[in-house]
């Protein structure tokens, strides 16, 4: 009977995904998508007339949060709304309750959204999930012949995971106010819940503490926020359903702790924000006492009830050279370094626990003799996650989700924490995974390109983290993330525009449409390719204004390209308006190289690119020489394809940082035209 | 001997002007241009290094401005500056003197801006000139082959005219605080110093009384400027070098006031912000205590020496209609309304005097029982402007920089308030002229379209004021105007970047490309020609999200189109590159209704614009053919040409408020196509 009951429930959840799919009229440009969406016959208008009530439960956040709301659908559609004295609310919202004043890990989110011809209605147990109802109201708002609208739909929402969040890096680049709070406002959009605030690291320390004000004071370049902006911040991120976890990391990655206090350090100074790789000693009890002014100050500070001392990549050079700190481990029956880590790692427990906080660590922490409440956050895989779990720590996934490696959209969207080694968890296990984090690491952002770095991509690990584990389609992401970026840069994200500002730098006063054709092809370098060790540490103040720092992490256009030539290899070679769209854009590549020189010659910023554009122009040359052939069905000479194959292995290397990101495709058009011959 | 000196020094002027040019080796970017350049070989990089140094007067005011232009150029060049410690600074700054706590008309804007490959020098007389300096030096600013830098120059400068300013109108929609600080910082970056803040008009009171609450209470929609924000305002605007000049008009334009106090009508009510037209009864007493105390309010709030109290356009009809008003003109021994205007003009003036102000109104002011201290701006014509010089009264120009008429910018470039009937006065009187004011009229502007209104036309109106007055080559204005329409975006204005928004929300999550080719090409329709009083009074709370309002003033595309057609003809049909380009556009024109079709069709806002994009497609294609024609030396036949020209007709028409801005060009080609073959 018990099986049977399941099967049934199974089926309708089935059944009512597949109607959802089926009944749908137009594709709806929801990210995260909900968990579940019905779409019915028929339009909500959205003209002046539109207006809000609030039914249920009723406070100042909530008020605040429908006037954003307006403000934003209002700007959205550019109609200034004025509506009709006494008339019915267009969109009426109940909750049944408010919200915690400090939001808590698995606060309740749900919430239905009704929208029928005549009105909308957002129902939810908690004031939070109303939000996450007006988000979701927000995307479906578009344009269409009779004005703008909503579709007629039923969503019942809840997210996969309670933990959805973004680390940001503000120690290597200071990252303003402003920059912070946009980008608050595009974790709203896409119903992210925690703003993971990376405060110190080796090259700054960003968050004032009024005790041991040296922090800042000597471990930055003066760049860091105020304990009222820090506030500010929280306060903002409240009101948006956004939950700040700080993140102080030690003992490792902790240099700019140390250049005012060198007594935390484990071997000797002079310690400067450029050099040295001190780390935190945890053999003396100095350090502690330290530690219990600093987190008492930062727990008050701070109202959530997670706090991240890091605990990453502690390299334990200084340990082994400090014949003190060697002797300890001896002395206190420890193995080597982790043990000395761990020992330090349940002692500062300890401290974040007497301030009643939960402490969050990166995957090294991890070690049975730290209480099960802690919470442990992979960089390294589900197999780390895995593996905590099944020591009952709960866990959240950040391996896969790192902005700043430039990987594109698909790639971060194929990865999910239940996936590999977490699969095979027990359910109580699995519950265990409390969710993900997205990572921008800050090496190479300022405050001009940062939102490119995180923006749209950020959106579609978002979903992975909120909607349902079998929402995997790639094209209807990428549909999708095309709509939401479009949302973002209208709340104020800059992730296009600061693009358009950055090539008309490089290009002065010049025509900067051929530079925007080359930006469009190229991506910056996967992974860490960036760093060159050979030339000495990076400098955290260079300028970031080349065309690397300028393009976007994934390049559409390329991958539009792609799409157009599988399709026109699939069909065969007869796809006549593939064909044209593959040639159309060859020859604009083919042609740009001579609009483009002159001007990458005048600007110190852009010589570094032209070989690049002179490549893009001699693999678009070879992939119209391609298509000629397939056209005619000529056979070809074996010369002429040894040297294309040839041209565009060269292009394939990376030029000024660069990926011309079209290779891939023209090689297979001139194989093809290869083989077709043969 | 005194005329002999004469000619020494103005053929010394016309030498050194002569060498200015003759020496330049780049053009520079400079708008205004300064009195006088003269370009030296070198150049001043711009580097890390960057650092100003104030070595004369000191105040806080100057270093907020050291601190703005520090910025600026940092967030320009995209450089974070790092001066060396104990390096000499690269930029000196010597003022003489402060500034006047309140600034003056005429106060000293002089500078001296020497640059050299090792070092730059402000030197100036007052701060204000060093505001002065600043600026310029932040346009010269430019990428090289060899990184950022400065071009050696020296350059003496000051204005031609002391009041260069430019009227905002808030009343018909309403500009938020953060709009008007955008602008102000335009204003600086061009050297302008008045701001005319056209505070009241029938559709809206904006500035809050404190002592006459209902003005704004019942004479607004709830959007005014509290006073602290009038007081943010000013000071924001002093600290760039800008006067704010309120205007309050009366006793026309004035429905707004006498919401909340009908007795100041000359017409019986009621009146809502939306009907009536009612202008204030000068033949009442109380209405003279009422504006006792309003002046009085408004002029402690506004410290300038210069009260604007409007004074246009006042419609007779209500005192016409009002038998005691007629009675009044009667026994008061006047002949008509205009001597009652003047009656109340001369009361009025009484009161600003009362409260140390100077009184500026309108051309209607003018009368000769005024005193000679008033200021009469001339919305009328340099004509006006002649004749109050002539009776001793000082004056502005503002006809011909009405921005809200959509003219190109070579249009009001080419006004002068010294030409026209202003020429022939004497020196004494042309003394008078104390400059002029560009208008921003805001009938059909948002706070999301305003700046593209504004700018970077008003940059010329600017030129006109501050630069010698034979600064009028319309090519080198053009190509300075774009350069500092970039600089102005990257101040913040969104002239730019508001209409790709505004685009993307017509099209939807569409790909805007073939809409942006297509708004590239039109321009709003000129003048008053927008007004279609047969569909009532306009509704100031309508969306202004058509193509009409995206569009900008003035096409650049159109305009460097018809540069290449006339290039082309008066190359007797043989620059080929000419025609090579003229090709290329009306290839993408011919084929770019195809492309945007179903985008137009399927949005509210873009389904008027059908026939537009079609016109386009027909007038590009009759080019090709005229261009295929023009190589063949083909005779065509007559038919033909009558045809295209029929096409060409309609297109000229403007459609959903729009004009197609490249059919006159096009009309051309076809012509000569006829005129070769015969």
């Amino acid at each position: 009977m018990r099986s049977r009951e399941f099967f049934c429930i199974l089926f309708i959840a089935l059944a009512f995904r597949y109607c959802a799919t089926a009944q749908s009229q137009t594709p709806l440009n929801l990210m995260p998508m909900p968990a579940s969406v019905q779409q019915t016959a028929g339009q909500l208008p959205i003209d002046q007339t539109f207006s809000v009530e609030i039914t249920g439960n009723h406070d100042a956040s909530l008020d605040a949060a429908v006037q954003r709301f307006t403000k934003q659908l209002s700007a959205q559609t550019g109609i200034p709304f004025r509506p009709k004295a006494g008339a019915p609310a267009i969109l009426t919202i109940h909750a049944d309750h408010g919200r915690e004043a400090v939001q808590k890990l698995g606060e309740d989110e749900s919430y239905e959204l009704t929208i029928t011809s005549s009105g909308a209605k957002i129902n939810a147990p908690t004031a939070l999930g109303v939000l996450r109802g007006l988000a979701t109201f927000a995307q479906l708002a578009q344009i269409t012949p009779a004005g703008f609208s909503v579709p007629a739909v039923t969503i019942k929402d809840q997210p996969r995971f309670p933990w959805r969040g973004m680390l940001i890096d503000v120690s290597r680049h200071f990252i303003p106010l402003d920059v912070l709070k946009r980008n608050l406002d595009g974790m709203a959009a896409v119903k992210m819940n925690v703003l993971h605030w990376h405060l110190s690291d080796d090259q700054g320390f960003r968050a004032e503490s009024k005790k041991l004000p040296k922090l800042t004071g000597m471990g930055s370049d003066g760049l860091f926020y105020t304990q009222e902006e820090i506030r500010e911040v929280i306060a903002y991120a409240h009101d948006r359903g956004i939950r700040v976890v700080p993140e102080f990391d030690m003992p490792g990655h902790s240099r700019s702790w140390v250049i005012g206090y060198p007594d935390l350090a484990s071997g000797p100074g002079p310690f400067t924000l450029e050099q040295g790789d001190p780390i935190l000693d945890p053999t003396r009890e100095s350090t502690y006492k330290f530690l219990e002014t600093f987190i008492a100050e930062m727990a008050r500070l701070f109202p959530d009830a997670y706090f991240h001392i890091g605990g990453d990549e502690v390299d334990g050079k200084q340990w082994d050279a400090n014949p003190k700190i060697q002797e300890f481990i001896r002395s206190h029956g420890m193995k080597n370094n982790q043990d000395l880590q761990a020992y330090f790692n349940q002692k500062l427990e300890k401290i974040v626990a007497k301030n009643h906080k939960t402490m969050v660590g990166w995957d090294e922490i991890l070690h049975p003799d730290l209480p099960k409440t802690i919470v442990v956050q992979s960089w390294r895989g589900q197999e780390s996650l895995a593996k905590a779990a099944q020591q009952g720590y709960r866990g959240l996934l950040s391996y896969g989700y790192y902005l700043d490696l430039m990987w594109p959209a698909s790639r971060h969207y194929a990865i999910d924490p239940m996936s590999g080694a977490a699969a095979n968890l027990t359910a109580e296990q699995k519950a265990l995974i409390v969710g993900g984090e997205s990572c921008q690491w800050a090496e190479w952002v300022t405050p001009e390109n940062v939102d490119s770095h995180i923006w749209p991509r950020n959106a579609v690990v978002a979903e992975r983290f909120w909607s349902p584990q079998d929402i995997t389609d790639v094209n209807s992401m990428y549909t999708r993330m095309r709509a939401v970026s479009l949302e973002l840069e209208s709340l104020g994200l800059t992730h296009n525009s600061a693009r358009e500002r950055m090539l008309q730098r490089m290009a002065g006063t010049g025509d900067d449409t051929p530079l925007r054709m080359l930006a469009d092809v190229v991506e910056p370098v996967k992974d860490y390719n960036r760093w060159d060790d050979s030339k000495g540490p990076i400098d955290f103040h260079a300028p970031l204004t080349r065309l690397i720092d300028a393009a976007n992490p994934e390049s559409d256009v390329a991958r539009e390209f792609s799409d157009q030539v599988q399709q026109f290899i699939h069909s065969g070679y007869q796809d006549r308006v593939a064909e044209a769209k593959i040639r159309h854009w060859l020859t604009l590549w083919r042609d740009n190289d001579a609009r483009l020189h002159a001007l990458l010659q005048q600007s110190s910023l852009l010589q570094e690119d032209v070989p690049l554009s002179q490549n893009l122009a001699m693999v678009a040359s070879a992939g119209l020489q391609a298509l000629d052939y397939l056209d005619k069905g000529q056979p070809e000479p074996e010369l002429w394809k040894a040297q294309q194959i040839a041209v565009i292995e060269v292009a394939k290397k990376p030029i000024a940082g660069l990926l011309l990101q079209v290779t891939a495709p023209l090689e297979q058009l001139v194989q093809a035209a290869g083989t077709q011959s043969r």
